[in-house]
């Protein structure tokens, strides 16, 4: 399997994080793509395919707000890396805003996704990864992977949060639709609720998202990922969210899976982009499912049975150490 | 005049705030009740009227949640003061949450607002404060003060913020309609917008909501108060919103409230309860207007100029050493 990364995706290091209402060390650091690397064997260098296919779902403002944001936080004196304390929980809206802080709350959820020195550098070439794997997907071969980092699935079009900036699997989507293909599915099997990438398809009705994850009323992002959002519009019934207890193990999440593989069959896509994120498993420091590094190939397995090209992109997981092993376990699943 | 404070709203004492994207000592802190009561002379003590006039702004689920927020903080091991770090910006609607974390972020917009061990003790003190106030207006007085601290005009139904958790100004105006008066004027002359007093009144015609406040361009709380806000529904034009640039000193502020003193006659209420803030003062530490102590009784003689019924209930003001006197100066106007 053919697997892209871009060595600039180093780049975005920030050294903290709001959570749980205190700062505390980033917990999606340059060691996680370390790890993985150890672990994957050799990568590709992801191919620049430029702005455009970011602008099918991020809207420029956003992408110019990304930009800038640290070098205008440093302008009004600010130390450390941009991060907002406050935001438009009520009636949201495009406004003209000056002020930085503004700026970061208007395009943010949370407290916790900082904008360092090189964050919109790696956001970009994480995307670029991602369109580089679509590349060998749309090209024949039946899987491919792209490690992105920062990942992307709490990405909205226009709004970062939960360590991630630009949403991969979005702009990969739009860019498979771009190239011909007419229904797309994305299946999300990060422990976290793939929110960004939920808003962005929710009213379309050829792009299908399912995700398996810890159940928001306990676990982030709290508001969105519930059993009851089910699409809108051209879009209803496009989207199912099957939340988890604490505690599953393989068993719970393998039942979990038939029903989101029964449903994407039936969707009948021309391609399937899974986010895989590695924070289900059991010593994940944030996180409290438990799986093990051996069920990994099985789920793998599970997701290729049905027979549809694949894209694989990474999103989340923090155990470090068992990082790399955990992926590897995973594409050894998908070969 | 006759001014209402209970010293049970010195129970609040939250450490720190979010502010700017790092924790600082908290700007709201008991100085500043301490400094107006040593300068304006004797108060009485607020009666108690319980919870019911609360709950004709305030839905009972978020009265439980700031009651208990603290110690389900607490409860979930958690040191210091309770604070959000993820907020709902899309899609905002009641879900039943139990970690309190999700809490925080349902109920509240910003990371500056912390729950500590007395802030619902405070906060329902200082709004029985502003009833007691208005009970001597309905009374006959032709205008009381009530010294309401933590303030009220950044909360809205069921969300706390900008160092407010319940709504004083908007508990009176109901109280007020509930003892039959039936059209209100509230003027909020606080150096920043009231948007939660906005936001409960913005569909209300019976209610005139008029703002005169830092452009929030550039000042908290950046995504209300902007001059487009004009009201919906039965309240169409029942919201007059009038952002000054920073500097704005006496001429520019009396300009814009000869404007607001007009449409509230214009509205012909039966009551005026006009919040007041002491941040428009030229040395403020969070601020940046330019009046002078020797300005706010110009101010004050305006207001009453009305001819109308006029409660005052205090909200911010920063500027610990000079606030005291910058309270006394409004209130001698206002005789």
């Amino acid at each position: 399997m053919r697997s892209f990364w871009d060595p600039r995706q180093l780049s975005h290091s920030p050294s903290k994080e709001l959570h749980n209402g205190a700062f505390v060390p980033y917990a999606e650091h340059i060691g996680r793509p370390k790890s993985i690397l150890a672990a994957i064997g050799a990568t590709e260098a992801a191919v620049d395919h430029g702005e455009e296919p970011l602008l099918r779902v991020h809207p420029r403002d956003y992408l110019d707000f990304l930009w800038s944001a640290h070098k205008d936080w440093r302008a009004a004196g600010r130390e450390g890396d941009a991060a907002g304390y406050v935001w438009p929980v009520v009636g949201r809206r495009p406004l003209d805003l000056s002020r930085i802080d503004a700026r970061l709350g208007r395009y943010s959820y949370d407290g916790g996704t900082p904008i360092a020195a090189g964050t919109f550098e790696s956001a970009y070439w994480s995307v670029q990864s991602a369109l580089s794997g679509l590349d060998a997907v749309i090209g024949g071969d039946p899987v491919a992977f792209a490690l992105c980092r920062p990942p992307g699935h709490h990405a909205g079009a226009d709004y970062m949060g939960g360590y991630c900036y630009l949403n991969s699997a979005a702009v990969a989507a739009e860019a498979a639709i771009a190239a011909g293909k007419s229904r797309i599915a994305i299946l999300d099997i990060d422990y976290h609720h793939g929110n960004g990438t939920q808003d962005i398809f929710y009213t379309r009705g050829d792009v299908l998202f399912v995700s398996i994850h810890a159940d928001p009323k306990y676990d982030y992002p709290f508001y969105w990922g519930h059993a009851d959002e089910e699409g809108a519009g051209d879009g209803e019934g496009a989207n199912l969210n099957l939340p988890l207890p604490r505690g599953t193990a393989l068993a719970g999440f393998a039942r979990a899976l038939d029903t989101a593989l029964a449903r994407i069959a039936a969707f009948g896509p021309d391609l399937l982009i899974c986010c895989y994120g590695a924070d289900t498993f059991t010593d994940d420091p944030i996180s409290f499912f438990d799986l093990q590094t051996i069920d990994y190939p099985v789920i793998g397995r599970s997701i290729m049975s049905l027979g549809l090209p694949t894209l694989a992109v990474m999103e989340g997981g923090y155990a470090t150490d068992a990082l790399g092993g955990n992926v590897a376990a995973f594409l050894e699943g998908l070969q």
